[in-house]
C-alpha cells in the first residue's frame, strides 16, 4: 500500500529562517558576500527549524538494482556489474564508500534485486524485490506490489536514519541501465522527446546513444495509456528511482533535509515532487551532472545546484562530494564573529 | 633587493602525471565519470611529483594591509575596520579563521601596514612596510623599497609553509580599498578600460562604482608611463597584492602547488604569471566571484575555477571552501578499488 504518500510534508520554519537572515546580517562581512554560502545556512535554518543548522550528521543510501531494459543493449557495462558494485560499496573500494569514509557518513546499502545476486554480503541490507525490473519496451516495469514494494524501501531508509539521528538525508542509484528508464520516466513526467533527455550514460558512442533514444521511444510508445505520476513510475522505473522516490517524500513528512544526487536521483525528485508538490522545499541540489537530460530535469524543478564538476558518476557521489559545503555553511553562519561581538565598525 | 623572481620555477613531474592517469582509468567507475575530480587529482600528481597527491596540510596566509586611495571614498566601509579584522582573524571571529579551524589548516596572518594599527597581537604576524601605500590617484602606491619588502614577506610566508610542512599554499587578502588598487593594476596590466573591471567590492551602489571607475582613470592617467609589470604593481598595487603576488611566485619557485582565491587574489596571479610565466602550471583557481572584475581576469589566465558559489568576501574565503575538493578528489584517487582489486567487469 502507498497511501502513506498522502500525508503532507512538513512546512518549513520561516521564523527560524527568519532569524538566521538576521543573523547573517550582523556576521563580520560584507552584506551577502558569501553568496550561496548563506543561503544555504539559511535554507537550512528553516528545514531544521533552528537558527543555526548543522550537517555534520549524513546518511547516504545507495539503492541498488537491476533493469530489465539492460537487454536491449543500452549500457556500455554488462549487467553483473550492478551485483559486483554491491560488494565494492560494502568493501570500501567504491566511490561512494571512500567519500562516506572521508566524510564520517553512514552508508546504507540496500540490494533491491540484481540479476547477479551477491546473495548476503556483510554492509548490505538485503531486500530484494525481484532480480529485475521487467524490460519497459515490452513489459510494465513493475507490478503494484512491486512499486509499493520500491517505495516502502526508500521510506524505510528514512526511518532507519532518524533511528540513528541526522541532519541530512542523501540518496543515491547503481544500476545498469538506469539512465534509459530514468531517462524515460522524465519524458513522460515531462512530455520531453526521448532525444532531447537521451545521453551518453556510462559512456555509450553515438550510435548507442541513438539506440537508447530509440529504446525510450518504444517504451514511451508501449505505455502511452499511463496517465498519472505513480502510473509512469511503475511502468517506465526501476526499483531504485521508486526507492529514491519513496524516500525523498518520506524525508520531507519527517522534516529531514535532502541533498539531491545527479540525473537518476533527480528524476526520482522530479516524481517525488509530482507526487508531493510540498516535498520540494526540502530538496536541495548537489550538483548538475554532465548527463545530457539532467538540466531539462533541474529546469523543471527550478533547481540551481551547488557544483558543476562534470561528474556523471551516479551512486550519490556527487551530493557526497557537497556535503562540505553544507558543513562549511552552517560553521561560518554558527561560529563567526558578530561586528559588535568582534568591535569591527560596520558600512 | 627583488633579483629572487628571476629564478624559475619548478617543472611539474610528467611522469607522476601520466601515473595517475593511467591509474584513474582502472579505478572503479566509468572512465571520466569523476570529471574534474579526476583532473585534479592528475594535475595535483603532477604538481607534488607523486602518482598519489595529498592535500591534508594546508597553509592559509593572510596579508593585510591599508591603501592611500581609501581617501578617496571608494570603500562602502571606513579604512579602521583593516586593523579591526586583524584582530577578528587572530581571535577567530572572521569567515576565514572559522573556515580554517573547520578544515585543520594553518593561519598564517601578516600585518603589513594599517592605519588602525592594532599593535602587537598574539597570532599576527608583525611585519610593518609603512601605515598604507600611497594613494594612486596622487603618487605612485609604493617605493622600490617597499615594492621589495612586500615581494619578500609574500616569499617569507612560503618558506615558513615549508619549515612546517604543506601541501596547499593559500594566501589571502584584507584591506579597505583592495578592490580598486588591484582592478586598477589589473587594467594596466591586461590593457582594458577602467568601466570593464571596476566592480562592487565591499558593497558600492551606482554611483560608487562610477566614482571607483572615475579613481582607477586617474590613476592609470598618472601612472601611463609605467610599462612593465613590476613598476605597475609598484604604483598602483597594494602591499598585499604585492605580497601575495611574491608568494605566488615563490611557491611556484619551489613546488608548491596554490590554491587561487577570487578576484584580489587572482589579480596578484596575473601579476605573477606576467612577471614569470612558468609559475601559471602551479596555480589551481578555486572559485570565480562575484566581483565584477574577476571574470575578465580569470580568461586572461585561461583559469577555470572549481565553484561559482556568488562568493565577494576575499580573505581567501573562497580558496579554503575549495579545500575539501582538493581533499575529496585526492582520496577518491588514491583509495578507490581498481577493477582488478574489486572484481568488477569492465566496459
Amino acid at each position: 500500500m502507498n497511501d502513506w504518500l498522502a500525508a503532507p510534508c512538513r512546512v518549513p520554519d520561516e521564523d527560524a529562517a527568519a532569524a538566521a537572515t538576521r543573523r547573517q546580517a550582523r556576521l563580520t562581512k560584507p552584506a551577502g558576500s558569501l553568496g550561496r554560502m548563506e543561503d544555504l545556512a539559511v535554507q537550512l535554518a528553516g528545514l531544521q527549524g533552528r537558527e543555526r543548522p548543522t550537517a555534520g550528521r549524513v546518511w547516504i543510501a545507495i539503492f541498488a538494482a537491476d533493469h530489465g531494459v539492460a537487454a536491449e543493449g543500452v549500457s556500455a557495462y554488462p549487467q553483473a556489474v550492478t551485483g559486483e558494485m554491491l560488494r565494492n560499496f560494502a568493501s570500501g573500494g567504491a566511490a561512494i564508500a571512500v567519500l562516506a569514509r572521508e566524510l564520517d557518513a553512514t552508508l546504507d546499502v540496500v540490494n533491491l534485486g540484481t540479476v547477479n545476486d551477491p546473495g548476503d554480503v556483510p554492509g548490505v541490507y538485503r531486500r530484494v524485490i525481484a532480480p529485475s525490473t521487467a524490460n519497459i519496451v515490452t513489459h510494465d516495469a513493475m507490478t503494484l506490489e512491486q512499486l509499493d514494494a520500491a517505495l516502502a524501501e526508500g521510506k524505510a531508509s528514512v526511518r532507519r536514519s532518524l533511528a540513528a539521528g541526522t541532519d541530512i538525508f542523501i540518496g543515491g542509484d547503481m544500476g545498469i541501465g538506469n539512465t534509459t528508464s530514468a531517462s524515460a520516466l522524465a519524458c513522460a513526467l515531462l512530455g520531453a522527446a526521448p532525444d532531447t533527455l537521451a545521453g551518453a550514460g556510462t559512456g555509450l558512442d553515438a550510435a548507442g546513444i541513438a539506440r537508447k533514444t530509440d529504446v525510450i521511444a518504444r517504451a514511451l510508445h508501449r505505455h502511452s495509456g499511463a496517465d498519472t505520476p505513480l502510473e509512469w513510475l511503475r511502468r517506465l522505473g526501476g526499483f531504485e528511482v521508486a526507492a529514491l522516490t519513496g524516500a525523498f517524500v518520506a524525508a520531507a513528512q519527517h522534516g529531514v533535509p535532502v541533498l539531491v544526487d545527479g540525473h537518476i536521483a533527480s528524476v526520482a525528485a522530479l516524481a517525488a515532487v509530482a507526487l508531493r508538490p510540498d516535498a520540494r522545499p526540502w530538496l536541495v541540489f548537489a550538483h548538475r551532472s554532465r548527463e545530457r537530460g539532467h538540466a531539462r530535469v533541474l529546469a523543471a524543478l527550478d533547481a540551481e545546484p551547488l557544483l558543476d564538476l562534470s561528474l556523471r558518476l551516479g551512486e550519490a557521489s556527487g551530493a557526497a562530494i557537497a556535503v562540505p559545503l553544507l558543513r562549511l555553511a552552517c560553521a561560518l553562519h554558527g561560529s563567526m564573529a558578530t561586528f559588535a561581538e568582534a568591535g569591527v565598525s560596520e558600512a
